[in-house]
């Protein structure tokens, strides 16, 4: 921790401030400059963190030198991490992990039909929401426990991995029952209370960034899980806000190289709620996975029209697949594999 | 629900749109323009909200014409609510609420020294955390019940009104035996489970704005409570991300005024959070109460320097009684009193 | 200026690095920490902000100490400027003063009446665009030259300072032969040929904060004015572009008590563009009053259905009158008058 | 342009609107809902727009059915534009330009250097400024003419067409007597004089998008360019500001998607600013070309650590011509050359 004084701050100020040090533990490195005095904290940083050192007299900024993560750094763990979900099915492998199916579960032959579409063209994990967060308390609000059996058996018939999010401390018990990945939803990023309770647990979890969340603030979440015990975290970037209204969000493809770069979890990237129409989701898919992604989620639904929700930007089964074909190519361009 | 269609739009997919309505049991008006034809949906405007028209084939856009919100909206009721807590203690009436105390409850002894000193400046709700939504794992989070104890046991002693921040469905109930007022942080401003929970008691609460919510989402959610049954909510503006790295958050002033007009809710603002330096606080919260605030919610601390959490932005006791002073003319002036 | 060295740094980068404080004049001060290596460069700060450090091999990131503004800080001058503009003009006194009237200059007979109105009801300058920045090529672009003698004229007429926006170079010295103040708008305070040939001028200048500038960025714009030779500064904050959409912009009240505390510059606020609606200009007018500006800006239209620009913002000459009322009461509660 | 009336309107504000409409040569076609009355405007819908139809007494909101933008706009012309500059050179075709070299032109020798370096990787453009746009005043302002006549010469021997920013209308001859393509920098995509006036010419220009512009504030600024008569607008998504801190921009992949839909005119992306550091900027290049981009602009520099300016998120030449190959591939796969 630096701490820059004030270009007044006297000497009292500035043994106060030692003296402070000195209380933590740590010790303080004075450097005399043409314009300000500096102040270095030398130990263990956390501890200073939780001193509010800028309102100590004298003081003008405070600037922390250490990133505030740890376990989710690639200074923590050099390599990539894979999180394994079952047999074939891992991410942060050389094979780019697709999940697909509609946004919420609305019947289970519904679901069915869905799952053969996205199944047949290469996805590996079924997406379907059972517990739905609705801006509106007028809207769907998801079919809970029933459709979370619809999407175990529907996954167990055609073999594939199941995803779905859960909302709350109180249904994470029901949610783990049926379902392979829990997923945290934007709105759930800083439930601090669930991804407490998540990291208590051995279950693999895919984190969404929360729709203003910086990427720091992303990772300290990450954190929350792993510093509990659980290591399966897998980062999802679907978009974030900005002042832009012609999109539902604003992609952050930034967010995903830098992520990739600063910490070892694998990354994925969801263009449908990145971008918010279905027209737009292929070109977006293609950029993530030029970019380097470990993974993709993508709505899909048969009818559209008739979803109960996020009908705009789901992709119709046939242009899945044609999409599929595509980002085949791309990947193997970037030394990886659908 | 108006549906403006694409400059190329076939009879066969202006039929299609009709059945649609007619299906929804809506009436259907078509209006052709020189450049483009239009359908008005006649009828419930939620019914269509649920259908994604936008991916009909030929439509442009779709756009709302009413507001999504109801029973927070001044068309439901015209009267601004007032939300009684106890006997002198009422949100949206002539006085303005001051809502005082620590962002954590420490101690015992700690939250009675602010205490008196709230009180005696004129504060007539303690406020403290004992359940604390923190960036870091690292850092404290919140003494739990017992802070709780500490909080109501206090505000006992000195006449205080309490309010502290439920962060989990799971803490509701402890939380309501202690507090007089439940506090939903801007992380929960969309934690769907723990609104509709809160919305099916009778006790107060005060809703945060989320840090990136629209005005619109943050009366969604409060819709979330009331269309429960709980009328007794109250609206905090405490600043909303931007750009700007030099503050905290930006309070933005234009969300009281804008949410004061629209609903018919109290609405206070948290010049605290909405700053982040306490050297800014009173200015803001001068601001707040010129602006028509229903009250304020500041952080105090008699030693910030030792604070666990918000140090920078807590005002010492002295300066929290000076601005108590100001606010009081200020509020005269607009036909108010603290 | 701080180098943060990588863990990894090696004992050559560091040497590396301390060269290049050689070359550059400086003095390097090296304090190793227990997980990090800093390298303090003392002397004047300006000749390492051109040098890309954080690109030297093993170099985490680079911390400047200093603000990067010095003429416009309060470090360069401690106690307030005063703009003074002629006798009983001035900002950054006692005296707030209000600059009202039209968004654009229409007509000569439809200034006089507006003027006539604003001056009855205590404004101290009349406002009007003459060359009108339009996002919209297909808008109303300004009288220009004819719109400037108007306002001269009517200026004169009615004892009235004027201000008047200047878009560009090539009308600089038009501009400044008509009105008093040029006014710099929001999407040219980055226009940096612009800003520093008024620097060069003795004109005084209305420097207004870009959509989307931080305080940092604004105030920057301010020292190009200043470091050319203008002192004749007084800032302007009209509301930020947020993800914010029933406001037209989101009014950044903290900018204004931020820039009163880091220069000495007056700081004015402009209450009409920053909320976007007439009817929500007088609460956001109090709120600048109360938090400390130094003036206001407001758009006033005696007929703002037939107006050719920002109609929807402009206060009627009635509502205008009573708005200065209820400001003279809140500049008195915070030792001002209007 | 669609008028939706409060639901108290009365039946004489319903006929002030309808008079107004008829004032203007327009058609109103009244809609009474069940809980709105709606009025749509029928006729050229500018004509409306520049009337404040939202202030009219009654009314709620105002609701444009039309885009603002015309010539830009698919509608206007279905096909993509392909802008020529010379034999060989041409955006919106299959091939994908790509334009490389320094931020600030340094030196002759050194543009020379660099030069040599991206032609023999494949750029076909060269750019370099020698007007800079800097921040603060204290920063390296461009070598001005001097530079333009480096990169004028530089150009002609290596065969590479030129490209480089104009700052202001008046270094607009000067700027078009030395490159083949002007460049309208972040800052001033709403220097409405200096689009105008480019307008006017008959030189290719490529428009930056501004650091908060919505995409149809974007296209509304090339508008400007076409209603004036030049149509070889290229248009440049180069990052746009958000919350986030640790990139320089954000990179808005969206944007470019989006502005491929709605506009005819070729779109090319600056992975440079996009992202702020040149280990980023790769990656993001190769999103840009999977998504769809017409060309790249991409920072070089052979000494980073001496750049005048830009240096972190320059390239140097050796992963400059990696990462030209790796394009390459990205580009064969959705069917584009580079």
């Amino acid at each position: 921790m630096i701490v820059v004084l004030r270009a007044d701050a006297s000497q009292q100020q500035i043994d106060h401030i030692v003296d402070k040090a000195k209380e933590l533990g740590l010790k303080a490195h004075i450097s005399k400059g043409e314009e300000r005095t500096i102040i270095g904290f030398i130990g263990p940083e956390d501890v200073v963190r939780k001193t509010p050192l800028e309102i100590f007299p004298g003081v003008e900024t405070v600037i922390p030198v250490l990133a505030p993560y740890k376990l989710v750094s690639r200074e923590f763990q050099r390599q990539s991490s894979v999180v394994s979900i079952k047999e074939g099915v891992s991410f942060g492998g050389k094979k780019i992990m697709v999940m697909a199916g509609p946004c919420s579960i609305e019947s289970y032959e519904g679901l069915r039909k869905i799952a053969a579409e996205v199944k047949k063209a290469g996805a590996t994990i079924l997406r379907g929401g059972a517990f739905k967060p609705r801006t509106s308390p007028y809207d769907f609000q998801g079919l809970e426990e029933e459709g979370l059996k619809y999407l175990s058996e529907v996954g167990k018939e055609f073999g594939l991995t199941t995803i779905s999010e859960v909302m709350d401390y109180k249904d994470l018990d029901l949610v783990s029952k049926y379902v392979d990945i829990l997923q945290i939803g934007a709105r759930n990023m800083q439930n601090f209370s669930l991804l407490k309770e998540i990291g208590k647990m051995k279950k693999p979890v895919m984190l969404k960034r929360g729709m203003s969340a910086t990427i720091k603030e992303w990772l300290m979440s990450a954190e929350y899980i792993l510093s509990n015990g659980n290591f399966s975290v897998i980062l999802c970037e679907r978009g974030i806000r900005t002042f832009e209204t012609m999109t539902r969000n604003t992609l952050d493809i930034n967010a995903l190289i830098v992520a990739k770069e600063v910490s070892h979890l694998p990354v994925v990237v969801d263009p449908s709620h990145g971008t918010g129409q279905w027209k737009w989701v292929s070109k977006a898919a293609k950029a993530a996975v030029a970019a380097g992604c470990d993974g993709l989620m993508i709505e899909v639904h048969n009818e559209p029209e008739n979803a109960f929700s996020d009908g705009p930007q789901s992709l119709l089964p046939v242009k899945f697949a044609k999409l599929m074909d595509d980002l085949n190519r791309v990947a193997e361009v970037v030394s990886r594999e659908m």
